[in-house]
């Protein structure tokens, strides 16, 4: 084909980042420090009560003060959008809050001023009373209690097909995942052992450090939302849909993005901002405080009640699974996290009779989404501290009996998917090769007692989704790559860059990757779900097809030999008669797939590849304080070909360095409904004093066959595993289960007191 | 194919145009007005001699000025662009000025600060000193003259290929352009009348109402501008150059543009306001005065020689050329305008014996660029005059004088190029039509006398240039198309927009046209010449096949039986399991071209298609006061097929009244090389009292074969004759020849007065 010149391989090198000049010397643009001329800007008033039906609200204060253009409640949002109501899976959500509010935080009106600190001073002199209505925190009371949420389910999209969806009312559960494989109560009742263990993960967020922004600017008959938000495409459609217009109406532009982890998907502020905007006809903006992000997105809080049954021989034979996901007052994409998680509730198992229900329940809290990992954090914390409690119940090595009942590379898991280039066990003898598993291990003394633990993960893609990224040669030889996976800091320009690069034989960093922009950049359903790098690094291998095609048609045009390897910029000079000209090609991606029934989850294809981590540490416990040291953190993923091994080691520590906050110590803490320690100065997130001393990140070697050059994802699978490792570490320590995230001193030490027979309060009394 | 649902035919209907609301509502984006955060103000230092050598720039009290970042000149400039020449011919042109100046304006410094107002104050605090050099003003002069503007030619692109421009010194020529078919000299000395003329026009401009403006943002590897400029690619590739950048790092956008008519083409401010950003490191935008722009680029004053044998039956057997093209102290595009109007020189009339030169001469005036018609009115002026000169004096109807020698379809033009869907004789039927010619006419009394005259002219297009578009279908089927043509009044966006539609069968106003930004719409050579309808028309229905393609290949997918008409919205769905994904196709447009050889001009195809313009008047001449009052214009072109008929009608009037200030008072008036007139209240452009009660807008039934849809430009056609037939409408009331432009009141004055032997001084005093 016509070339570029040889430029080697270009995969499988740690190239640096693209966008790391531009970041290091804060030229990279963030939609938070954003500015438009003319941009007024918007502040959001929030409720004060959990539930409640709005009986007034009093704006005039606010509406006096100078510099204020205007406030506005629901009602006036229905005026340039009237019906407001959105959400990725449930239509459920408006803009600002009609009739009734759900949840503390919930926005109830919003002021647009001059200045943003005008705005905040006006939202102060705004008052809304409410008659407050019956809540419901918790998720497994959800499931019975008479204080419903919403009045009726507004199913949206694929949910909208189901059947027992419709015209449900008086209900809390937005939906009920099943599958059923085999027969699980015979399998119980032949079992030899069985055991049920109940546990629980805690409510905690993204807190991405860039907080939630946008800037509307609009006309009429055309929109345009700079945002920090990890999904352009699905924003562009579910603008579109609330506008009434066209989707090449709708323009979602996206600077670099300052973190997401799932909280920036689908509508967060885009239609608040845009329905602003039309009102006052300005352009306008909200950026969030860091407080604010406590009312905006978080973490499903769970409650799993897990049951297997195991025979003579330490087979797992059976297992149910209860699920129960606490999804706040909107279901945002938490009826999806249910669904597709569900499926994989029983685990990295070989399991033949498996029965889960999976519940995406609605409560008066702020809502829940995906947050790195899709839900598998939550189960994983769950299937693989009951493993470990069964080994040690069984007196088996927890790796042993984890060995005896891990899923093999060809057989299929109890979703009716096969197994293939998922390489368990070569995660498993990783993870125990780099902690030394069997080598002699100082147990401590004293009050310092020293464990061990693992734990092991799969996850399913979320599929089936789809790709599309474009390619422009410049007539110079220059490549522009064009996709809507959005950079929030995992590299992805980078790694995208070098597939492009590879596929088309070009330097790597000489491919331009522009920025997210709808107007611009191909559809993609959204940057979540380490989907990136296979999807749309497989719609670029034919984007990139398409452009050796028509190179090698001008080849042909101009005369040249076939196979001729024409430099590309002479290519185009002879054809052209200048440096004129361009070769553009696009490619779409979507793999095949087979949508999992929903009553009995058998299918033959619900995911086009697999997701494995794994964890391994060791801690020191302070048995007299109950403060947990991790020595040493093993993370073992599988990612196929990494392309940027750097980057790649990056994400599996910035990984399991996030989940370590989540096992550790982040919680929400709740009060009636109220958030009580909404800012980083009362909720902890990891520092570096929390790094672990040690900390091995590795890859297993492996080729995704279907992948782009063998690759696929590695953003969440280090945190798949991480939390029940730590777990199993304590307990290989001082013999105590915890049941509940995070495992902070005190929970250690109370369970340390509760095994002695001494409840904490009498003893520190 | 796949449908977005009959949308019925999208061509040949006047659309209003998709910018409409947004220009009327203010809220068009132009660079003008644009402001970026962080941005800081250029402004310019300028020459005021007309050649000289620079002896000493005193910055020090303008750098002094709180507020001022820098103070820069040529050599600052060269820290970070270390050959700082360009040009689109000849790289002859300084960012700012080296070692000498060469025209009064010329930029010599340029001061940034943070307002545009301490900028120009610091501006007024520099100090210069020049060794004067001997200059040349006049472009016969500079023929011969010793005062030479350059002390060597710098030929780029195809020019640098001419080896007789290869290391020429001491010339103001930077180019000689010849045609020769058959033997004029003894085609002169057999010929029954031989006729000799010399005519000139005057040195104006352009004058968009948006005076150039352009703002760059830059990073080390990256640069991006925006700017009020008709071609983006090549201000890329030119910027790309001086940077040594590949094409992919540097980006130009461009918002809406106030008018260009030819003088926002090629490097303008935007390699300035480059090298100023990277200097302090921030945006910063130059936005010219409207009196700056007599100091940016003109059109060309010219001088035609002209000479012609007719055989006893009133056949014109030979024709002789002579063009001096004054191209002020800059190539810009001269020599290209020097070389292309110079094949068809001779006019749109059957000759046998043609002998063309056509000079590109250098003089210390502001540099002389395109102006609407590319250097065609000038010629037409001329021998369109001496057209009917001949037919006076042969005692011919100057109407019969043209029908005997006009050039027919299917026969050779001098350039040997065929003439091909060019309707020379329908455009003249139809004028003496509209005027009717033939029927009698009151030609006035006592003072007030009246007249009419006519006069026609062909164009070859600018080619082989080449076009690229791209279009984007959605998964809601809505389309958006990215060209580099650039809308600045003239209604592209509309009518391409209707070719797209009527290629994909959808409505037009559903089609978006997405803003010229180069890392976004593809390569176009440039909106000029009235060459974007054809050439970038034909690119979108080759982008549009691709489309089509590609959707039917969808169907396949999806299984629909060949043929299917499934609507768009629905096979994406079917495709991609929901409302995901996109088709994209792009195309590319460069005509078939065979060079018109340099010394002899012949060629079978030097143009993809004829313009056709001719104009028809009745005047009215007070002989008291010399005051022409233009009664009634008809101008008639041949576009083609109009695809929307309104926009070409405004084109036609809009370049009508244009020329028609060239005709009757625009001037550069000039002293020892400086503007006297330069501003808008000592320049008269036509106003609203100008434009002429009455005013026939029309077009000739035509298909141009290889045109999209049959469609070809229609921008610049009614500037070609409006001059000649006005001059001659003059000499049919009064008896007077003017051979000099513009047609004042003074100059008929004098020519009656010398026509009756008394010269204008004599009668007056």
């Amino acid at each position: 084909m016509p070339t570029n010149g040889a430029a080697g391989r270009q995969i499988g090198v740690s190239l640096p980042r693209l966008e790391a000049r531009a970041k290091v010397t804060g030229r990279a643009e963030y939609t938070h420090v954003m500015q438009l001329p003319g941009m007024v800007h918007g502040k959001i008033f929030r409720s004060t009560v959990a539930h409640g039906r709005i009986q007034r609200i009093d704006v005039s204060a606010a509406a006096r003060i100078p510099g204020v253009l205007g406030v506005f409640t629901g009602e006036d949002i229905r005026r340039v959008i009237p019906d407001p109501y959105y959400g990725p899976a449930f239509h459920d959500q408006p803009i600002l809050a009609l009739d009734k509010v759900r949840f503390v935080g919930e926005p109830v009106a919003a002021v647009v001023a001059i200045d943003p600190h005008i705005a905040e001073a006006a939202v102060a002199q705004i008052v809304a009373e409410y008659e407050e209505l019956p809540a419901v925190y918790d998720e497994v009371e959800a499931m019975t209690s008479k204080a419903y949420v919403h009045d009726k389910l507004r199913p949206a999209g694929s949910f909208a097909d189901l059947k027992h969806l419709k015209d449900v009312k008086s209900t809390n559960m937005a939906v009920d995942a099943r599958l059923r494989r085999g027969d699980v109560d015979a399998a119980f009742a032949s079992a030899a052992h069985v055991f049920e263990h109940t546990f629980h993960t805690q409510k905690c967020l993204h807190l991405a450090f860039e907080p939630f922004a946008a800037i509307a600017e609009t006309r009429p008959d055309h929109v345009t939302v700079h945002t920090s938000c990890q999904g352009p495409s699905f924003v562009r459609f579910e603008l579109a849909r609330l506008l009434g217009l066209p989707q090449n109406k709708v323009r979602i532009r996206i600077p670099y993005v300052g973190g997401g982890y799932g909280s920036k998907l689908y509508i967060k502020l885009e239609a608040l901002v845009v329905a602003l905007s039309l009102l006052v006809r300005k352009p306008v903006k909200i950026a969030l405080s860091m407080e604010e992000q406590f009312y905006q997105i978080t973490k499903h809080p769970s409650t799993f009640r897990i049951k297997s049954g195991v025979d003579k021989d330490g087979r797992i034979t059976a297992r149910k699974c209860e699920v129960y996901w606490n999804g706040g007052a909107y279901a945002d994409v938490g009826p999806r996290v249910t669904h597709k998680s569900g499926f994989v509730a029983s685990g990295p198992y070989d399991i033949d009779n498996v029965w889960t229900d999976s519940y995406a329940l609605y409560t008066n809290l702020t809502p829940a989404g995906a947050l790195r990992g899709f839900g598998i954090p939550q189960l994983c914390w769950a299937y693989e501290s009951h493993t470990d409690i069964i080994a040690r119940a069984l007196k088996l090595d927890p790796v042993e009996f984890r060995r005896k009942n891990l899923l093999h590379e060809g057989k299929a898991h109890a979703s009716g998917t096969v197994l293939k280039d998922a390489p368990l066990e070569a995660v498993l003898d990783r993870l125990c090769e780099r902690l030394q598993w069997s080598a002699p291990f100082d147990r401590g003394n004293g009050s310092i007692r020293r464990g061990r633990g693992l734990a092991l993960a799969l996850k399913a893609a979320i599929s089936p989704t789809t790709s599309v990224a474009m390619i422009n040669m410049s007539a110079d030889g220059s490549v522009t790559l064009y996709c809507s996976t959005v950079d929030m800091g995992q590299g992805s320009d980078t790694g995208l860059a070098q597939v492009a690069a590879e596929a088309l034989d070009v330097p790597a960093d000489s491919v331009r990757v522009v920025p997210r922009d709808t107007d611009v950049t191909p559809y993609d359903m959204g940057t979540l779900g380490s989907r990136s790098l296979f999807h749309m690094g497989n719609a670029i291998r034919t984007a990139a097809a398409e452009v050796k095609a028509k190179l090698a048609a001008l080849a042909r045009e101009v005369g040249e030999p076939e196979g001729s390897n024409i430099p590309v910029a002479e290519l185009f000079q002879k054809r052209y008669g200048m440096q004129a000209g361009n070769v553009i090609g696009s490619g779409a991606y979507k793999p095949d797939y087979q949508a999992a029934k929903h009553e009995i989850g058998y299918s033959e294809n619900i995911t086009p590849y697999w997701m494995i981590g794994g964890a391994a540490v060791e801690v020191e416990v302070d048995t007299e304080t109950g403060h947990v040291r991790i020595v040493r953190v093993v993370n073992v993923i599988d990612c196929g070909t990494p392309i940027n091994p750097r980057i790649v080691e990056t994400q599996i520590s910035g990984a399991s360095i996030m989940q370590l906050g989540f096992t550790m110590f982040e919680k929400m803490h709740l009060d009636g409904g109220q958030v009580t320690n909404a800012s980083l100065a009362d909720y902890k997130i990891p520092g570096i004093a929390d790094v672990p001393p040690a900390m091995i990140n590795e890859t297993v070697r492996n080729y995704q066959q279907n992948g782009p050059f063998g690759a696929k994802g590695a953003a969440e699978s280090a945190t798949l595993s991480l939390s029940p490792a730590i777990a199993n570490a304590i307990d290989d320590a001082i013999g105590v289960r915890l049941m509940e995230l995070p495992l902070t001193p005190e929970a250690v030490l109370r369970a340390l007191r509760a095994k002695e027979g001494a409840p904490l309060d009498e003893a520190t009394n």
